[in-house]
């Protein structure tokens, strides 16, 4: 069962700000791009195919430290990595990795974290909690915990 | 009956990009501000309120000219005139002047343009264009033609 | 001496997406607005005034906890704290409440938090982490620790 | 010489909107990511390599006829044509369609076009219109009028 999955993704103009940098908020974005992504590696998508239309994956964690900026035209690897699964919730870490020739850097730009829920949309808009369809939540593992440590020391230090 | 709207808005430093000025894009996010508080100005909403739930309004024409670049923390009013109105659609044009002290400049920044339809939702997703409901189409004036075309020179030369 | 910023914000259409909710990486781009509004209500900008054009104010952190959806036309006030004050980076707090009437609601939808650097930029396109001036230091107070946890209980429910 | 350029780019999650299709300022981001891969196939950047770092290419004209709607994880192909080569602007044409498995649907789903301006930034912040360099305006030609027509139809029918 997998625990992870790597997308590349480059950055485009209108991620940039005036700083030169792409802005602090597009790392969130990305961040969903590889969570997307992940998904449809396992054959469902957050909207379509094998879920019921009324459940949603709203996140109630985000988080992200950036180390070193990406630039335009930087192409990115986004190393998603499944940190926790409960019965209503799962949780990722995101790697930022900028591509040098067609290798990802030994350091990280970035380290990013979400924490989905798994809800039911009422009819009156309101938003429940509820357990992750098992035939879905049978198809995500949680990664080893050592290729979850094995280099946040470089992030950190 | 309400032929023009005006509103003001900072240009946010997510709005810039790496040419340190406001990203060409965000002009039409600019104009949608100033369009969902034309319609706020008369009482309804494009999402609630009077409408009934089912009506949507995309666009089918966005267009922009684009004279003098906003940048950061550039206060800019959005001046919106409607330009064309028929069974089922609208036409709006839009002029963006920077102010400065608490006045807009005589020159535009940029003039843009927009026309939407009003859409019924199908079951199916699908999406059919339907008269704009009377009492909506009630509340709104074209505007006088010596007003659409007295600063039109001013954009062009 | 100011440890805390309130600024009002209304959510655009443009930042919902097709979950009918505020799309999460924008809490990231109010929580900067609440940010750069509190530097000019001490009289200085992120980019032009009294800073030297090379210092930068990149993000090392950035996290929010969410806690309630907001929706198109929600005004929401973020509260900006501060919660820490160093050398060379500041730490914020953000407290999203959604309006009724004219008053926040007692439960926050949101709650975020962003570390900044002062960062000097070189002419290889380098960043420095450098002292915050003390001119801009000297303006900035960080919030009493009472008023920073007591509604902390009141999201972590 | 080339005279058109196509790109394949997927709807994320984050370019909808609450009505549940891509918002529509987020053509012109997809206009834009085809135009930096059209520089970047015939070997330049809008922002290093070959060219000076003085150059700027804003925008001055933008417009988009929308015809359908673009929904999440839609793959769409971006068409650029160069509709026009003045000595200081190109302008260009972009044809949206939607994939259906690996090919392009024969109907468009939306239609736009850019003017771009070749500027030097003046030291004081100053934009002027400057002559395209000799080297890119060589490397780009203008698509046949044929081309250019053979659609149109299509999308005001």
């Amino acid at each position: 069962m997998p625990y992870e999955f790597k997308v590349r993704r480059m950055v485009e103009f209108c991620d940039t700000d005036m700083a030169g940098i792409m802005h602090y908020s597009n790392f969130f974005r990305f961040m969903e791009t590889a969570e997307h992504g992940f998904y449809r590696s396992l054959g469902f998508s957050v909207v379509q195919g094998t879920l019921d239309p009324r459940l949603g994956w709203p996140r109630v964690h985000a988080s992200c430290d950036f180390r070193r900026p990406l630039r335009f035209e930087d192409v990115v690897e986004i190393h998603l990595l499944v940190t926790a699964k409960r019965d209503k919730a799962i949780s990722y870490q995101f790697r930022f990795r900028k591509l040098e020739g067609d290798k990802p850097q030994a350091e990280e730009s970035a380290r990013g974290a979400l924490t989905i829920v798994c809800v039911s949309h009422g009819r009156d808009g309101t938003l429940k909690a509820v357990s992750i369809p098992s035939d879905i939540a049978a198809r995500i593992d949680v990664a080893p915990s050592e290729l979850l440590h094995n280099s946040a020391v470089d992030l950190k230090s």
